[in-house]
């Protein structure tokens, strides 16, 4: 046996998902991704040593010889889902929001009444490093349940130097000890804090947060909101160079409720991701491919909001290496990456297969993780097995949750 | 202490929802619930003893004195869900067909391969009886844990008297020891089988399918598919007729794709639901408010199929006493009454107390199970435990689980 103790065998299952077949993006079905039948995965050292038909994989991986063998009879193993873009790590409750906007409250009332993103910053303001990260744990326990191993976290609700190095720290403190990887993201470009001028807002992100953010060191991506009678391209432009000046990898949330260059602006400073995307043109997306940019979609927060969805089909004959995200946040509150991967089924006419691709292999392109999302040999064996014969069960039982077991780094966690 | 021992002391609740407020309905906010904050539940005998403020009720029932104590801190306390339209007793997997329709084959096409409904009936044809009851457990386990408590299985992928009685007699054996409780309903008009003319298979269920089932004594409903090209108005009477004469009671499938007259029909036979909805005018749902029978919206229906929902706000501004099921099928593969309140909300713009009572009471309305659906004192302790403070966080959550724990009878089963 090639390197150290033989971990973990999950044996028998009716199907295993590598990942896309070379070449093949975007293919519909299952011609588009790379899997085996009756299949078993052998673990060495947290990575993966062997995948392929359970019979030969067996006989160098015997499962009597692993510290843990899993029968997977009738169940499918697919990558964990990583989930690349969201706003986890905040304190209060919005709940009521949701049922004031189904009695027919406008966002600018709720606003209006002191709630929406505002609130939230209030909240976080007041809360202690200790209790934002004793939420942020309570989710990526969800979110680990759901079968995510990899999530994106982004500050945010802070809008002050001293709150979003706060956000930062309880990110820093969960991901130290979570099984869950998190990837942290500075987002103090969110909102323009109440009663302050935009420009002098940007000032103070660019002058005092980007370097206070960047010399605490826990954040690996600066985002910002450029969106119409938010950040402008110019400002957010500001934004995301004085991040990068500071070692910061520009990521942007790019034409969600109008068109105004977001994506292009993405394009230009070398976005890791462009996010929601929901007026781009085909223009912007052939751009973002040019650019090796990845368009991250967030059918969960047009669900929540009874909104429009991004066009996934112009992305795709684009070619473009499309990923999803939950967009989880108070506004959003879905954990659940398969949920998500059922929206893009059910309401962008995305396949199974390719949803399944955004949801690990482009998912981890998002976040520049180039060994998440597939199950390769020597990949980490982040595993999430599907209670279900096929991937295709992930969407097909939507609002259910499919997940049976977990693996992270070959241990089983949930 | 009243009664035998104290089973079941739920204390410390953030809230405890006992069911509507009377005369509320159909009133959109809290005001139409009769909730308790700070809130316990005590069970004796499996029946609910007291539900009050955690200080009076653990006065008279102390949770020391208790088989289970159950700390609910944070926590809401609901009625237990009632889905009142299921198709949960079936064999085959049918999720390629939903793969497929994602790729743009119309139902014509796919029923032209030998998919649809009769590639079901030809599965349950070849299972055993045993089989049938194998899945239908697992179905149930699965609506368990999402918080269902008591669920509606209808028969119809037999199409045959032979195969209509091995469903049913697999939802009898199921029914028998499942902690859920399960109410059957014989629906052999649910498809025309491959090859039959329309009447002919009319007077089989009525002549051949119906006595049988009644004799065997496990159906207490008889549901039709009253649909445009499957079941005409008069070829539904007979069969619900038929039924009638025989002991069960009539339901109906009515204007799930066309208006043909199926929800007037409902209301002249004195069906105790009619079920779809999608094309009823105002007329009907008046005439539905008339003769006491429950309209039942299956927006999971909708949501699995990218169709239009059925018209919510006209049966609340009639009055009507709207329920809410999962109508789970292989062609709808969703087992939550979590995730049908969350499209209850966001997609017919409902409110997360008018969803739960939907879930809850007026469900079991449209089962006639009056006790069920209500945390009433006496009544049975089918309680779910929502893990967040209220019941808005149940359609708030959405594509999540929020049920932490599920109490049948007072004894916790999930
Ligand atoms: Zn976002
Ligand atoms: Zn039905």
């Amino acid at each position: 046996m090639p390197g150290g103790e033989l971990q973990t065998v999950v044996h028998d299952a009716s199907e295993v998902v590598v990942g896309k077949r070379d070449g093949a993006w975007p293919g519909e079905g299952s011609e588009l991704l790379e899997t085996y039948e009756d299949a078993a995965v052998a673990v060495v050292d947290g990575e993966i040593a062997a995948v392929g038909p359970t019979d030969e994989v067996l006989r160098e991986y015997p499962a009597e010889n692993a510290e843990e063998a899993y029968d997977a009879t009738g169940q499918a193993v697919v990558p964990g889902f990583v989930d690349p873009h969201t706003h986890a790590v905040f304190a209060g409750d919005r709940s009521d929001e949701f049922e004031a906007k189904l009695k027919g409250k406008t966002y600018q009332e709720i606003l209006a009444d002191g709630g929406g993103i505002l609130r939230t910053v209030r909240a976080v303001r007041e809360a202690t490093e200790r209790e934002l990260a004793a939420n942020l744990r309570e989710h990526l326990d969800a979110m680990l349940a759901y079968g995510t191993t990899t999530v994106e976290v982004k500050s945010g609700y802070g809008l002050d130097a001293e709150s979003e190095l706060k956000l930062l720290s309880a990110v820093e403190t969960v991901a130290a000890d979570h099984v869950v990887d998190v990837v942290p993201t500075f987002m103090g470009a969110h909102a323009v804090p109440e009663g302050q001028d935009t420009d002098d807002y940007v000032d103070d992100v660019v002058d005092e947060q980007i370097p206070a953010a960047a010399e605490q060191g826990v954040a690996e991506y600066c985002d910002v909101f450029c969106e119409e009678g938010v950040f402008s391209v110019e400002q957010s432009r500001r934004v995301l160079e004085a991040g990068r000046d500071h070692g910061l990898t520009p990521k942007v949330h790019a034409e969600e409720l109008a068109h105004i260059g977001g994506t292009k602006l993405a394009a230009d400073v070398a976005a890791t991701s462009a996010d929601h995307l929901l007026h781009s043109t085909r223009e912007d997306v052939d751009a973002l491919v040019d650019a090796d940019v990845v368009p991250v979609v967030l059918p969960g927060t047009a669900f929540g909001l009874g909104a429009e969805y991004a066009d996934a089909a112009e992305m795709l004959d684009a070619g473009a290496p499309v990923a999803v995200a939950t967009d989880f946040n108070p506004n959003c509150h879905s954990r659940s990456m398969g949920f998500a991967q059922s929206l893009c089924c059910v309401e962008m006419g995305m396949t199974p297969a390719q949803a399944l691709v955004a949801a690990t292999e482009h998912a981890a392109m998002a976040l520049d993780r180039p060994t998440k999302g597939r199950l390769d040999e020597g990949a980490p064996a982040d595993m999430a097995i599907v209670d279900a014969p096929s991937h295709v069960h992930v969407p097909y039982q939507f609002g259910e949750n499919v997940v049976d077991a977990v693996f992270k780094d070959g241990a089983r966690v949930a």
